[in-house]
């Protein structure tokens, strides 16, 4: 793959929003534009000193709503990679426990100045609402059940790092598909970049209208995986468990894991993905989590990245001027 | 208002004590060093690059025995503002839940030489006793029941700004003024700088000795209102609605919230503040608290430069070197 | 005492291994190293400006599975004062309540590529196990009852900053033996250095193997205490007062307690120490702990600057182009 560098003519290309609420309404070409800075993010990562200025004096507030050690931890070294202040503030501590409203504790944060609020709610929409309301550049760390761009930002960047593309390709998703927002962003970026979308779970974690995203929805793992270059595990809740959605854990992994047996249905070269964290044993087994096909834990690494990128793009800097070392 | 700035001879004047525990023992013109410093930082606040070197490789440790996101998180942005290195400490996770005394922990982390500690404490007085005790430089985030210094000239310096002066004018304080920091605090104040402070909340939530204060105390809001420049609302905790103080949160704001038609009676020009987090529909209507008279979201803008004045002017560094830009 | 300095042949010794997993393993000129690293780390605490850029643009993970206000601190106070990035994950937030296994847990922190993991965990061990199975530095910041080997190389820096050496002198460690990670930090490294070593507590609380170590184990106090350099008292832990170890507070201070009576049978210039917090009448009288002989806050002090040492040894950078001002 020869990724697009930063400063050929895709250049020209600019994120039309100053937010990033989720994958739905980016373009194909704001896409790319975003996995190409990555990939010059990626190259700080490599350094002996991974510190460049873009965002020095600007400050990143994270804002989670809902507790997420890793996805936090990515998002704030991120940040302090480019040199911004960061700020994390927790519910725990948060003044809604004070019965102030949602609106009142971000209208104040915003008062504050911060350039950027990565924002954690559990409620689908959250950031949007708030995107209408607020001036400040709002990036959506995961919704409720609705969105989790960058997560799928990063497994597109993983894909491509390793095929090369995303166009063609058979993506096999399998899980808890009516409660994913990774599944739902996912789905969303790999139809606008052409890959071939198989999504699997058991009935019951079904939802109806997959179809219409142009997904191939079936309750088949064999199906699902035969041939795909890609396969993504999704995580089963711990309180799905215990519902009417599966009848044990066992019966779970039994039907739906991902065993190695299973992953030999799949393209010669495939590789198995993770959003994390994992329940090993119940939707992967540890010889696959930690098999030569996976790429987990680059997923990881590629996050970092692909979170530089988004900051740096929002930020509305010049690219020829920032990323040098310093 | 033409504010003293940072370079003229009022420059001569510095602060007399190496902390700020209250505003009482504060002389005028040391109130309006601050509030004239505040107005430099302002500015800074408002550049792209919202960074001075002022407070490079000092440390300043917040040290919160109460949860309170809207002030730490206002003291973090300012300090880092200033270039310091923060360190925040919640009691949560704190030495004091293994039975060490309070003073046993503050010396402890005085002895890791910091060069400020904020703190906020939830009982009456336990920063100057610190302040006694201790080396390091102590600004108080707001201790029990009885001073929030840096609230009281933020409500100043947001005052000012629009009235170009506090002598004068009338400024009415509404709401549980029993067991309030912030009006104390500004009661303090007010009464220094020469306003006219009249306060008003039920009969159970009225001290006795506010006349001592010269404060003109009242249960009829109406009074209070009248004719005033600035109208102040106090918060109303929860834990007080469902005592003896309050008979309901329908009465409450029947009797004391504040209205359209109530601010109505204030002068044409006069201000709305809250010092946060607001209870709407309680002491503040939303009409009140969105609407035209409100600058309830500039006092939390402001906060962070009164802050940023304390810090630099409690620092002892000389004005005339630091604030540029770097 | 004439430290080596930092530039002298002494500086041909470097560390063996690229963790700090315990006292366990140095070398007496390992040892040695470091005190006399962080000889020139406290000048650097000295300065008005307590900040180097040795570490400028690293990352420093402080990962505590176990709430520790003032280990925590310290270190973070360290890789600042190094210019470290640094990010403190607590386990309260972290993706372990999730079901994720530590190992996993781990490698996703390891996966964003930080350059050194501070890790805290109540199970021994843990950190030689992630070692083991990682790529980054770890530094054991406590590992359940089995090393703190900063907590020793503090008390050693601490020791020979009074003493100017270590070698035979009588070091007397007085409290709970059987559950305590400090003792056995202690005991390994004043035995590398050539100190005597005695221990003493309650029966209950004395582990059987002492002598295997070198150590002169008793239950008598004033045996210990007699003609001692060092008085090193050990944290009772609240819940051990319950149980069976100890029958009540009052008796174990009657008889374990250290009191001015009982330091008075130590040797003339002896210094009583402490790694706190410290339960004031249960293990040591407050008049002892705030009396000329302590110098309990000059260990929270030396923290810093041996941590320093520690960090900036491990980080493997030249020593003769990183310690000037910036």
């Amino acid at each position: 793959m020869t990724p697009t560098s930063i400063d050929t003519p895709a250049q020209a290309v600019a994120l039309k929003s100053r937010h990033l609420l989720g994958i739905a309404g980016l373009e194909a070409d704001e896409i790319t534009l975003i996995l190409d800075t990555a990939v010059a993010m990626k190259e700080i990562g490599g350094r002996a000193i991974k510190k460049v200025p873009t965002l020095r004096g600007r400050t990143v507030v994270n804002l989670f709503f809902e507790p997420s050690t890793r996805t936090r931890t990515s998002f704030e070294i991120a940040e302090k990679r480019l040199s911004a202040d960061t700020l994390s503030i927790a519910t725990a501590t948060s003044s809604v426990t004070k019965g102030e409203s949602l609106l009142d504790t971000v209208r104040n944060i915003e008062a504050m100045s911060p350039d950027m609020i990565v924002m954690r709610h559990s409620s689908s929409g959250t950031p949007h609402l708030l995107a209408r309301m607020c001036r400040s550049t709002i990036i959506n760390a995961g919704d409720g059940m609705h969105e989790h761009p960058t997560q799928a930002l990063l497994d597109a960047f993983t894909i491509r790092e390793h095929k090369g593309r995303l166009a063609g390709l058979k993506i096999a998703i399998v899980g808890d598909l009516l409660h994913s927002r990774v599944l739902r962003s996912n789905v969303l970026l790999l139809n606008t970049m052409g890959a071939e979308v198989w999504a699997c779970g058991p009935a019951t974690l079904l939802p109806s209208n997959l179809d219409r995203f142009g997904v191939h929805a079936t309750t088949s793992v064999d199906e699902a995986v035969d041939g795909a270059d890609v396969v993504m595990m999704l995580r089963i809740q711990h309180e799905r468990m215990h519902g009417h959605y599966i009848p044990s854990v066992r019966e779970y992994f039994t039907l739906f894991g991902l065993t190695p047996e299973r992953i030999r249905r799949a393209a010669s070269d495939a590789i198995v993905m993770h959003p994390g964290p994992m329940n090993r044993g119940v939707e992967i087994d540890s010889a696959v989590a930690d098999g030569p096909y996976s790429v987990i834990l680059e997923q990881v690494s590629n996050g970092i990245a692909v979170r530089m990128a988004v900051l740096y793009l929002l930020s509305g800097r010049d690219a020829n001027h920032t990323i040098e070392e310093h």
